[in-house]
């Protein structure tokens, strides 16, 4: 950090030319020399990349972490950029295109070299958020009557051009078709004579379809304890690997995601100091409206009860007590089913059983807050601190009672709504606390009213 | 899936013996294999790995997805159990033993051979979520002296007996300090008599503490795209290696606590159905209790104003709506924060620069929904669905105008807590929705009944 702090401040002072700084960013770790380039105005930063050695500089570019690489590569003379993104790994370069106006792609493609065309061409198509745009196209693929000293030469001089040779993939000669992937290690391990097929477990490889669900994707690699996994295409032909890096980043990202759309937002895209304010207000403002709109069925609830609020009026001073209980009670349950759901520990079929635990759940839980209640109430009332009226034990019976049926509806539909989004196509993910609070309140409104007239008619109501 | 039920079907049938059922596994993904055999009653499990090759039950074994690992080792005769831990790798074994009673413990460890025992001396001590808990011991090191032929030669010979060769670390010869991590893919593409030092960039290797938060480490290997990185002590000696499945690992864990904290509970440390219905109720119990007492401050709140409740009974019918609206956006500014602050795009210090930035957008969110209420409000009154009385535009105003104060609240209170919770050594992502519903829910009151005083005064109050 400290050699980071001085670097900034000399550019800060000007006092070192950008050939100067290029040198010492060279004897950085990458990802720090990005964190360092971040800082910077971006001119400097473009200043900087084109003084660096090539090698160098698609290090840098290669980070997912630097910002604006696709305004770089525009701003560098269009010989320049395009070698620096022929030396890249395929999968960052997509990204960066996906980026890059489609009048400055047109006009760098063609000074693109054909094996980043073809790369290109195959990865654009493919949606976000799928395996096929995590993937990358450089992977080692070598045929099945192959040796191990064959496949170790060939690795010699392809290495420089492959992103990452965890894994080599051996197909079928005549169609092929992906029959095993061998681990790195254990081909320096194998004798050099021996068929590159008789190297590792005799198991068919784990592999993912191009429009695999990038959470799939990372399930996998949670399972099989993966570090690239090929994607085939319908004849297994293999088209791509993802590799372990990407996977840790798409992770991120989803939980980034999830967490913004558990919070009751739409999910962002840019960090948030970055992001406009009009933009952020348009992310916010969405669902806050809908909730808003939602919860206004509370006030015509409350309407409709106006006669029993106007006679006991002691009955409104629990009714945020009575709701937000509802409320944290589904949102428990909400995130509890969400990551079960998500983890594949239960599956969609399961839902009854986890709403026959919930009943019970909620039930034990809305008793306890029920009792403490009526504890409150008892003891106010005791102490003289608040005279809730001669109906007072009617009234701690209503909350008490209440609060047993809110708790116990909120858990169950705060339960239930993960597996309702799955089952109609949405992410379970998408559930988010405020959501569960709104659609409990309304209920717990009526739940608690109800509960009112049965116990309190004849007395107050 | 359907080679799983077969096999699934003819174990529950009893036709297949342990035998060919364990001779069937070998045949597939070990990760398969597991989930085949969790679902297996426990004795069938244990009768299977007992008659399983000792390669494919150490394969089993080391999978951390297995149930109940350490039920299946202590139910083994002791010598086979070692037999099976010597053969594991070390962190592995560490989390078994982490399981075991301590009487189970001291009678399996004299059989264990020593460098089992000892790798277990060294990992036991590090505290749960640290860089040394996950680690394991088994790595390759060699000598700053050594050239690329020798270290591959040394390799071939300790491969069977280290987890992961994903890297090689070369070390001083004297001091023992690490030097340099040279990736395995570098080393075969090398000269063979080349030194180990020349081969890949010159640049000091990533390196954590044994005490490092694997949160921390979680953030390195996402920003350096790592596949191991080395646990280092204070002489800058490697006792260990992170690799990149069990950062994996760890990072799905601290989501799937991140998110049950978030929605207002304690993390839980077993799959939902797994857990026992009194630990259930204990783990939403606790916070649902504290968020109640909470609460209670609302009832407080109003019996405060319990005079103006009875003058002005409508005001009552729009608690809910406006209470909920300041939850919302307090859950939306926090949910954008936590996730922010585990980013580090922000830090402690730039508190004031979100807080900056929430009070204008809360001032919007606010008005956007003040002015939604106010329609509302008006609409209903003009189309005679209701009659809020003869001061209707005045309780308009009084709702639109809390609704502002409100979610501006809502939103610097969600957006600081996450803050407040890290300047205090709490993990910012503690924060949970239920939480800042509640804090923001009091106050939340006082506003709407002080705004309410100020323009009502003379007229309803």
């Amino acid at each position: 950090m400290n050699d980071l702090r001085f670097t900034k401040d000399v550019v800060d002072a000007g006092l070192a030319s950008a050939m100067t700084l290029a040198d010492q960013l060279a004897t950085m770790q990458a990802a720090d020399a990005v964190e360092l380039l971040n800082e910077l105005e971006l001119d400097d930063t473009i200043g900087i990349i084109a003084e660096m050695p090539r090698d160098h500089a698609v290090l840098i570019l290669d980070q997912p972490e630097l910002h604006s690489a696709a305004t770089i590569i525009e701003a560098l003379p269009d010989a320049a950029a395009c070698a620096l993104l022929d030396a890249m790994s395929a999968d960052r370069v997509t990204d960066i295109f996906h980026e890059l106006d489609e009048k400055v792609r047109d006009r760098l493609f063609p000074g693109l070299g054909r094996e980043t065309q073809a790369a290109l061409r195959k990865l654009l198509r493919y949606p976000p958020h799928t395996a096929g745009s995590l993937m990358t196209t450089e992977f080692v693929s070598v045929p099945a009557n192959w040796s191990v000293a064959q496949t170790l030469q060939y690795i010699r001089e392809v290495e420089r051009s492959r992103e990452t040779v965890y894994a080599i993939y051996v197909t079928d000669p005549a169609t092929k078709s992906l029959l095993r992937a061998v681990a790195l290690r254990r081909l320096i391990t194998s004798e050099p004579d021996v068929s590159i097929m008789s190297v590792g477990r005799d198991v068919a490889p784990v592999t993912v379809a191009p429009l695999t669900d990038q959470e799939d994707v990372a399930r996998l690699f949670r399972k099989h304890d993966l570090l690239a996994v090929p994607v085939v295409n319908d004849g297994n032909q293999i088209i791509g690997i993802v590799t372990v890096d990407d996977v840790i980043d798409a992770m991120t990202q989803e939980m980034t995601e999830d967490t913004l759309k558990f919070g009751g937002m739409e999910a962002l895209n840019k960090p948030y100091m970055q992001i406009g304010f009009l933009h952020m207000i348009r992310k916010r403002a969405g669902w806050l409206g809908v909730l808003f709109l939602s919860e206004m069925l509370t006030a015509s609830a409350m309407q409709h009860f106006e006669g029993e609020l106007e006679r006991a009026v002691v009955l409104t001073l629990f009714i945020p007590l009575i709701m937000s209980s509802g409320g944290n009670s589904g949102s428990q349950a909400t995130s509890l089913l969400i990551r079960a759901l998500a983890l594949q520990e239960l599956r969609l079929k399961d839902w009854w059983r986890v709403a026959l635990r919930e009943i019970p759940t909620g039930l034990v839980l809305g008793s306890f807050l029920g009792l403490i209640g009526v504890v409150r109430i008892t003891t106010w009332q005791m102490l003289g601190l608040f005279d809730y009226g001669p109906h007072w034990p009617l009234i701690a019976a209503t909350v008490g009672t209440a609060l047993v049926g809110i708790v116990t509806f909120g858990s169950l539909v705060g339960s239930m709504l993960p597996f309702i989004l799955q089952k109609t196509g949405f992410d379970p993910a998408s559930a988010s606390a405020p959501f569960v609070a709104t659609l409990v309140d309304v209920t717990g409104l009526v739940i608690y009213f109800s509960i009112a007239l049965v116990i309190l008619s004849g007395t107050l109501l």
